[in-house]
């Protein structure tokens, strides 16, 4: 018998749904007074009241100062309050492993990097550093005053999402490494709320936040992908590996065992180059960092040197461009036509409102845009569709472990009652 | 200013969301009493006597025999109302127009169908003919007691789902044609009754409405995406053109400008034929109907003959491959195996619970379906991605307009106080 998802309407528990609507009311349109929020909401002003007593209790809003304008006494403002809640997002590439923390304004409240050679390192000592990151972070925001709401984990490759296992990251020699439970074992953080994504996906949830975002907008808030105004977008990220994250009527596209996104792995080329996958012609044989490095660099050409950072490769790449060397701009061509012959193939298929470029994709934007884009005018069907913008990802690097950040935000933007009720608030002064 | 898209819960119209709730239970249990009703749906008995005279009233159930089972008086029994409330699919594709009038159980209350060489007509010509269809289809249901909640025309091509203008049907030598609007003008049927969509959505639309059937389950019934159980859907309609309709996390994929699923122009081979597009090595030329008759006839090949109709080739050629005949099975291997290429690129990107197979590849879906899976397995990075069930649509050639009558039902199944309170339902009988 089919499961028939729907509710009654009646049954939605109200309250944490209106106590959700009032965050996200207040992460959209900034501080505002009750009487404004009951407005922008749709709320009675009684209902707003008792709503955000609450909030306070739970340290997620404070009140503010008076609010200015309108008729009769001036109300106070209501506020997010900086730092209380953070969402960690941490991350696991082949060369580093890093944290940030941000809050309910999108505010960077704390901040790790550790540059490591992860496929070289067991998985249990990679878990062991990571765990390790986490904690001095966690403790970085609980000195701040802050609650966390919990871990996600990015990392390249296959990831079951449910029981938070990676499946299989080539990139990090890794198989069927239970990340979620480790880092539990690991921290004092409980196995709800911890989660483990593929990168992509979260770098195509933070892109997606500030794509919502209207440019005289403050910084991105963390957010349900719902609220944003951009409602189909894809993400690439471009490294050693090539993923895709797609978001879908607003949501993310993860397919039916957690695994869309696997763009890197298109075959465009069956005589192509053999792949880390064990195939041939890949896309990301053709537009990943060992094909611009092969492209742009002779065997003994400097950047080749894999002890060198991405980000100094790619400021070499930068900076001879710009002087006209011309192998580097024949090669940035090269992989600009690559990239743009796969991205036409997705915006036939999705028909995207942006495609945003990601990782290595985004520090070389401004010389491979052209390129792609005059791939997608000749492959792609639709006029509108062939004119997409390609943008670079805002985040570059970042995006992935933002991402993480926002998604265990999430948890408490959609169930406030999540927060704990602090022992403090009656005795606290408004800020 | 970003637009928060979220409700407060308590303004979500509760009264028409549990209207909706009931029918949805209805189609996916069956007849029901009042009491199994309120625990199915989870709401009181008292409310759902409310609701249920409601849509007694409006015609959309009616009360039958006595429910067996259970303590106490037995109670009536509520089901559907056969052929009460109609949606009408229409379709117009190279080579005929048609009908069918879907009710809410599903079930076929009219149907029509003429041979047509649409791209020879004039648009407006064929569209009177297309009027005509419609009002003969609709006279139908009025006829058996029915009202028609409205009509959704599917075609091939480029659709603005927003204003019904079909803006490219290559295979129909259409180019902005407004078919809503000429369908209001020359029927009876108001604008706001009449939807124009992408004929791959469609199918997409009929054949996820059926994935969420369980084999042992009643004929589907139309209803809402939402409520399949099969939530990642790619559906391929092969003809002279190659259509996709996908479906991610329960909900049609249109993109931003609702042109998602042209993955016919997929460019596969940019040293390839060329396509009517004008480009070349579009995934089309490779596995499109002419692709098929190119592969397996001679030029004298009597399944060349345009005037046989696509059936009728069809038949020719599984009766060919039957007999083991060499040119076609070797055609058939090619074709499967360039079709397997195609969707190995989109099971990667979107890693869908199924690929089904419609149009044409749906009547050779016998033969096509193992190089397919050799293909996907080769080429699909995530082994349970790689071994995606590939299935012939149930509906073939008829799923898109089986998918127009059911979105056209969906506008009632969502807000049943669209159906009008009928004068007689006071001197009615239970049937």
């Amino acid at each position: 018998m089919a499961n028939t998802r729907a509710r009654p309407a009646d049954a939605a528990g109200p309250r944490r749904a209106n106590l959700a609507l009032l965050l996200r009311t207040l992460q959209h349109h900034g501080p505002a007074s009750r009487a404004r929020l009951a407005v922008l909401a749709g709320l009675s002003k009684a209902t707003v009241s008792q709503l955000v007593a609450d909030l306070v209790a739970r340290r997620l809003v404070r009140l503010g100062g008076a609010a200015a304008g309108g008729a009769g006494r001036p109300g106070q403002l209501v506020e997010l309050r900086p730092a209380a809640v953070c969402g960690i997002g941490l991350d696991i590439a082949a060369d580093h492993l890093g944290a940030v923390a941000l809050d309910l304004t999108g505010a960077v409240v704390a901040r790790r990097w550790l540059a490591r050679d992860v496929p070289a390192l067991a998985p249990d000592r990679a878990l062991d550093e990571l765990a390790a990151v986490a904690e001095a972070t966690a403790a970085e925001v609980a000195g701040a005053g802050g609650w966390v709401a919990g871990l996600t984990v990015a990392t390249p490759g296959l990831v079951d999402v449910d029981s938070g296992v990676v499946r299989l990251a080539a990139t990090l020699r890794w198989r069927e490494v239970a990340v979620a439970d480790a880092l539990a074992a690991r921290t004092g953080v409980g196995l709800d709320r911890i989660a483990v994504d593929n990168d992509a996906n979260l770098g195509a949830l933070a892109e997606h936040a500030r794509a919502g975002q209207s440019p005289d907008h403050r910084p991105a808030a963390p957010d349900r992908p719902e609220t944003s105004t951009v409602d189909d977008l894809l993400y690439l990220s471009g490294g050693v590996g090539v993923g895709g994250g797609l978001v879908a009527n607003g949501e993310l596209v993860r397919g039916a065992f957690g695994f869309a996104g696997e763009v890197g792995h298109m075959s465009l080329d069956p005589m192509g180059p053999y792949c880390s996958c064990g195939r041939r012609g890949c896309w990301e044989t053709q537009v990943g960092v060992r094909a611009l490095v092969h492209a742009a660099a002779m065997p003994d050409d400097p950047i080749r040197d894999p002890l060198l950072g991405v980000e100094q490769r790619l400021e070499v790449i930068r900076s001879r461009v710009r002087a006209g060397d011309r192998r580097t701009v024949a090669a940035l061509q090269q992989i600009g036509s690559a990239l743009g012959a796969g991205v036409a193939i997705l915006v036939n298929a999705l028909n995207p409102a942006q495609v945003v470029l990601g990782g290595y994709f985004a520090a070389l934007h401004d010389w491979l845009v052209e390129p792609v884009r005059i791939e997608m005018a000749s492959r792609v069907l639709a006029p509108e569709a062939a004119s997409t913008p390609v943008v670079a990802a805002r985040f570059g690097f970042d995006a992935a472990r933002r991402g993480g950040a926002y998604a265990a935000l999430r948890r408490v933007v959609d169930d406030p009652t999540l927060a704990p009720v602090s022992a403090e608030q009656a005795t606290e002064a408004p800020a």
